[in-house]
C-alpha cells in the first residue's frame, strides 16, 4: 500500500513536470495563438541592427529600445555595424546580415544614397528593412524612425531666446554638407529670423564635427565679434569644443551655448556650466519601434490589407536637457 | 484497491484543473512577466478610442486596427464618440470617458483647439491620450498619429500629371477652412507649380463636404473653362459630386478625377471609371499604433529615461488606389 502511494506521487511528479514543460514550451514556440491570447514572437526570430561607427556611446539607447522591444515580443536581436565612419565598411557588414536571412534589419545609414542598391536587395529578398536616426529615402526601406530635425533647430532657437533673453547676436557652428545638420540650422535661423526680431544670426560656420576644429573656429569668432551672446552647436563635439574655448577665453564673457546629444563630455560641460543645454533625441524610441514595425511586417496578420503597410515616418521626438534634469541622462 | 483508485484519479483530476486555472489565471493577470517572457496587458485594462459622427464608414479601419493590436496585447477597447459633427458632443462623450478612468484614450479631434482643455484634463489624471487623424497640436495630447496632408497632396499631384499627361488646365474642389484639407491642398498646388511647367491650377473651390454642392460647382466650373482636364477632390463627398457632374455634362468629356479616401461611393466610381484614382489613408495604422503607444506609456517599463517618452508624431503614409487594386479596398 505504501510502495503503491510512491508510485503515485512518482507519476504525479512526472505528469507536472510534463505538464509545465508543456506550457513552457508552448509560450515560446507559436508566434500568433487563438482568441484572447497575445502576439507572440519566436526566440529563433533575429532581428539585426546595424550601424557605423559602432562603437560609439550614441547608439547604446537605440540598442537599449530595440533590446527592449525584443524582449517585449520574445524575439532576438543582434548588433552589428561598420567600426569605421566608412560607406564601404557598412555595405559589406549588410551583405553579411542580409546573407543569413534574418527576421528583420534597422539600419542608420551612412550615406543618404550609397546604400540603396544594398537595401533594396534585402527587400526584394523579403526581409523587412527599416531606417533609423538617418536615413536612406530613395531607397525601398518601410520606414524613417528619427528625429524631426528641422523642428530640433526650432526648439533650439526657442531655448537660446530663453537664455539670451530675447536678444543679441547669435551663431551656428554645424556640418554643413550633412542633411540633419542642414535641418537643424535652417530650424534654428528660421525661428530666430521670424520669432525674436532683436535677435540676429550673424555667423554659421564649419566645425567639421571635431573638437579641436571648433575650438579653434569658436576663438576666432568671440575675438572678432565681441557682441555674440550665444552659440548653437549642431553636433555634440563641437559643442565641447565651443565650451572649452569660451573658458579659454580671457574676457571670461559669459556666451550661452546650446549643444546636441547627451554623450558624457557634453553633460559634464552642462554640470560644470559651461554648455547651458543640449538636445536629446528620442534615441531609445528608435530602436524600439523600429524592432516593433519589423515584427509586425515580418508576422503576417490574419487579414492584410493595403492600408497595413507600416507608416512612412516616425518623429521620435527631442527633449531640452539642462542642469535641472541632467542625472536623468547621466543614468544611460 | 480499486476504490482507492477511483480517488486518486479524482485527486489527479482536481489537481490538473487547479494547475489549469493557475496557469490561466497567471497569463491574464501579470502585467510584466519576466525573463524570456513577453510583456502582456491585462483585459482589465480599457483602452477607449473617441471619434466624432462616429456612425460613419471611415472610422471602421482605424477601429480595427485598435482592436487588433488590443488583441495582440490582451487589453480591452471600446469605441465612443458624438454621433453628430458637434464639438460640443465630442467634449460631453470625452468628459463621460475620463470620468471612468480608462487605461488611455485615443480621440480623433473635431477641432484643433476647442477640446484643449479636455485633453488637457485627461492628461493630468493621469491618463495617457494620444491623438489620430485629426490633432489637436497645442494640446497635452502624448502623441499624433495621422496623414502627412501636404505629402498627400504632393502625391495626388503626381498622379494628376500621369492621368494627363503632364499638361494642361487642372482644378483643387476642397474644404478651404479646415487644416487638413488646406494642407493637401497646397501639397498639390505647390507640386504643380514646381514639377510641370505645362500645367496650371485655374481653380480652387469650395465643395463644402457636400455631394450636390460639389457637383453644382463642377457644374459651373467646367462650363466656364473648357480646357479643365483634370480635377482633384480633397474629400470623398466631393469627389463623388465631381464625377457625377462630369458624367452628366453632355459634351461628354474625358476629365480625370482624383479623389480621396476609399468610401464605398468612392470605390465604385473607381469601377465604372468616373474616378481615375483616390487616396487611402493609413487608417488601419492609426488605430494599430495608437493603442501600442497607449499600451507602452500606461505599462511602466523596468527603467524610464527621459527619452522614452512617446514619439511626437507618425506619419501613417498614403496609397494610391485605382481599378487596378480596387478590391483589396472592397474587402475592408
Amino acid at each position: 500500500m505504501k510502495k503503491l502511494l510512491y508510485v503515485y506521487g512518482f507519476l504525479f511528479l512526472l505528469f507536472f513536470l510534463y505538464l509545465y514543460n508543456f506550457h513552457f514550451k508552448d509560450s515560446l514556440s507559436s508566434p500568433i495563438t487563438g482568441d484572447g491570447n497575445r502576439f507572440q514572437g519566436d526566440r529563433s526570430e533575429k532581428f539585426v541592427m546595424v550601424t557605423f561607427l559602432a562603437g560609439i556611446d550614441y547608439w547604446k539607447s537605440a540598442l537599449k529600445g530595440f533590446e527592449d522591444a525584443a524582449e517585449e515580443l520574445n524575439v532576438s536581436v543582434e548588433y552589428r555595424g561598420a567600426t569605421q565612419y566608412d560607406v564601404h565598411e557598412q555595405i559589406t557588414v549588410l551583405e553579411q546580415v542580409i546573407a543569413r536571412k534574418p527576421a528583420g534589419i534597422a539600419i542608420s545609414a551612412i550615406d543618404p544614397y550609397k546604400l540603396n542598391t544594398t537595401i533594396n536587395k534585402a527587400i526584394d529578398a523579403g526581409i523587412p528593412v527599416v531606417l533609423f536616426d538617418s536615413d536612406a529615402p530613395s531607397s525601398k526601406a518601410l520606414s524613417f524612425i528619427g528625429t524631426n530635425n528641422n523642428a530640433a533647430g526650432e526648439i533650439s532657437a526657442h531655448k537660446m531666446a530663453e537664455l539670451v533673453e530675447g536678444k543679441g547676436k547669435v551663431a551656428v557652428i554645424t556640418l554643413p554638407n550633412q542633411l540633419n545638420h542642414q535641418e537643424r540650422t535652417e530650424g534654428f535661423v528660421e525661428t530666430i529670423k521670424s520669432d525674436y526680431p532683436n535677435m540676429e544670426v550673424v555667423a554659421i560656420k564649419d566645425g567639421k564635427g571635431d573638437e579641436k576644429y571648433s575650438e579653434e573656429v569658436t576663438d576666432e569668432l568671440i575675438k572678432n565679434d565681441p557682441d555674440i551672446k550665444g552659440i548653437f552647436a549642431t553636433e555634440a563635439n563641437g559643442g565641447v569644443g565651443i565650451a572649452e574655448a569660451i573658458q579659454a577665453n580671457k574676457e571670461n564673457r559669459n556666451i550661452k551655448v546650446i549643444s546636441f546629444d547627451t554623450d558624457k563630455p557634453t553633460l559634464d560641460k552642462i554640470h560644470e556650466g559651461s554648455i547651458s543645454a543640449t538636445i536629446a533625441q528620442g534615441t531609445w524610441n528608435m530602436g524600439y519601434w523600429s524592432l516593433q514595425f519589423m515584427f509586425q511586417q515580418s508576422n503576417d496578420l490574419s487579414d492584410i490589407q493595403q492600408d497595413q503597410q507600416l507608416p512612412n515616418y516616425v518623429d521620435t521626438g527631442v527633449s531640452i536637457v539642462t542642469k535641472e534634469n541632467i542625472h536623468e541622462y547621466y543614468a544611460n
